[in-house]
């Protein structure tokens, strides 16, 4: 990060007051009268209404609004293990995505709380807090448990944004680069480099899609992930195929797409070459990519290309899914947030990126034209259609799949 | 509750929108450029910055002005064991006086934890993310140790408001009607019924202002609380003194002062009665006192009463606390709030009911006069000097104490 970022990026948090976010009332509160309704005596009203039937609480107070943010810091962005105090700056950070994008509130929790155990206990014991939980910066493997724990053992939406909202992402620019370069994903060899929450749920959510296993090379420290290994855990094992591809290099020969969320510089010119004709590139490794995008396109024109950050084309950034995924489930009091939700959220935002772009995002972007093409196979994140597209997709998808337990809003019925 | 006040509290509870507490950004985020700074890549920077030094959570991120409102809810007003869902209303509404009063963030918090060792294995978990916690509706006797365990554990204020923010209110109120009757609080004869955490609380705190052990008397369901008796928990036992009392209305007979934190119409006539010359009634049970003030003023004339209504002169409000005793310890970032601080906030509020009240009071509540006397010993929630009177003291109280970890902001230097 340069220097004036970082000084930048200080004084943002510093001034004119520390951090990024507030509490705020949603009614007057400034006569007696007022504070009788809002506190003693009126407030033991929708206390007795709750008390008799839960579901009240999603219409006397804000908890169906209302996502925990959560972390023990145990994977803060690229920087490691920080602890959870560390974690407060990216988790309000999120909560200011879910505020600006989705209007959805957000309190931010650090959990001191390394052991998965422990982790589980705490954030399962908060569910009357919340309608959904967003967690966050969970290291691999522990993340794989801990979410499907949570979610069995609480009725709101658990989900791990870090797996989910980064496959969501990469499945619905993957499907229309696939569709540019005239393949199929059924027929497509895939390869992942990095088999952490990302990698893994991405793999996962392409299985979903249709992609189909023995095309799938997952690639983690050690080099492919294969039957013979004897060091997988429990996540990797499930893609362990036969094959005699050991290395990356071998991998890739001849493959169609490579996805990484990994590391720096990990992908050589050597290997894109290697790639079979009309190849895709995700580098998502951020802020420094597995390969430079210059350096990849001098290396061969025949290819698309994304990358996790913003001075390139083709940005894979989560909050083109969370904020709402969230909002379709929340909208319909979802008590999970599921496949076919997020597959609904995958083709609405590979479909919103096929259409044509209105001129308010052309000017937000300061662009002459961006039509659905090698150079934009994803929305841009300040789309005004995705706050319409995506909720309105993922909350059919939960009534269809019986998640939801509201009717479908009248705005979202077609 | 009549049905009027039930109906108009639902309604404001359900519309515009549900519950009274949002999410707000205190910073400007709807550029790529802003994201950048809020989020990755900029937010590493205070992330590096926390991981190096922890106080920098101060700086950079919300922390030192947020507070955890917690409950379970074992004790939700005065409807009892509701259960957490239920109690987000009461937790919401308390984050709202917060926010009014003393422009304090609040998330609430509703914990699934009856146990009291599951709540403080959670509550103490969530450290990283507050800046202080303040305890509320959590059952006595377990909420006597949930508080003292929790202080212990976390370097933060910990602070059960059902029981020092009354026993703040309740002294104050009680240093000036006894001031008004021309007694001292060392020599007063002291019954309070009622030995929850509002009456345990109550009695500690006038100890430590003066009161003498053997002129109190604590009064639970089954009588005085006796050296003779083999029923009582750690913190009633505190309180048996040997005495020949054994009924409230052996107690009451010639005693000073009435200190009611139990429920409706347990105060008789006759016991009013029976009290010394000048006495003092504090009728605290909510919405039902002990004694309604007009027929306990029928008794006799030499009394001064406060009750828990907005209806009466004199309401014993913990609004004229909590946030303000909030509010000066996290200026000074207190590690707890310890005697000398509420303490300190007694006498703040004793002394300012003493002075000439400000025409806007008078304005806000109607009043062509309202002067210090029999029916005005508290001064009134709208008081602006209370949001610099009490914090002053209390943060002056925590650096005298030692408990403050930055120097006494100037503005509170007299």
């Amino acid at each position: 990060m340069s220097d004036d970022l970082t000084r930048d990026a200080l004084r943002y948090h510093a001034e004119p007051v520390p951090g990024k976010l507030a509490t705020a009332l949603t009614k007057p509160c400034s006569t007696q009268a007022e504070l009788s309704l809002a506190y003693t005596p009126g407030v033991a009203a929708p206390v007795r209404a709750i008390a008799e039937e839960p579901l009240d609480a999603f219409r006397y107070t804000g908890r169906g609004n209302l996502v925990g943010v959560i972390s023990n810091g145990t994977a803060v962005l690229g920087l490691g293990n920080t602890g959870p105090l560390a974690s407060k700056p990216v988790m309000e950070g999120k909560a200011v995505l879910f505020k600006q994008f989705a209007d959805i509130d957000v309190f931010d929790i650090e959990v001191e709380a390394e052991d998965p155990d422990d982790f589980v206990e705490t954030v399962a014991r908060l569910g009357p807090t919340f309608g959904g939980i967003n967690l966050e910066d969970i290291a691999a493997p522990a993340c794989f448990d801990i979410e499907r724990r949570l979610a069995e053992r609480m009725d709101i939406p658990v989900f791990h944004d870090d797996q989910h909202g980064t496959a969501v992402i990469v499945a619905a620019g993957l499907l229309n680069a696939l569709e540019l370069q005239g393949k199929a994903l059924a027929d497509a060899r895939i390869v992942c480099l990095g088999a952490g929450a990302a990698g893994i749920a991405s793999m996962n959510l392409l299985l979903n899609l249709g992609a189909r296993a023995e095309n799938l090379r997952l690639v983690d420290r050690k080099g492919v992930i294969h039957a013979g290994r004897d060091d997988l855990n429990q996540w990797k094992s499930a893609f362990a195929v036969e094959t005699a591809d050991r290395t990356l290099e071998d991998a890739l020969s001849g493959a169609d797409v490579f996805i990484g969320v990994s590391g720096p510089d990990l992908l050589t010119r050597e290997m894109v070459a290697s790639m079979a004709a009309g190849p895709v590139v995700f580098a998502l490794s951020n802020p420094d990519p597995e390969i430079r995008p210059e350096v990849a396109r001098a290396v061969r024109d025949d290819l698309i290309l994304a990358t996790g950050r913003t001075d390139y084309p083709n940005q894979v950034n989560n909050v083109l899914g969370f904020p709402f995924i969230f909002r379709g489930a929340l909208d319909v009091r979802a008590s999970a947030i599921n496949v076919p939700m997020t597959t609904a959220a995958v083709r609405a935002l590979a479909e919103l990126a096929r259409e044509p772009v209105p001129s308010e995002v052309l000017t937000a972007y300061g662009r002459d034209d961006l039509a659905f093409g090698p150079d934009y196979i994803i929305p841009t994140p300040f789309d005004p259609r995705l706050g319409e597209r995506v909720p309105a997709a993922v909350a059919r998808a939960a009534v269809d799949s019986g998640v939801a337990r509201v009717e479908l809003p009248a705005r979202y019925q077609t």
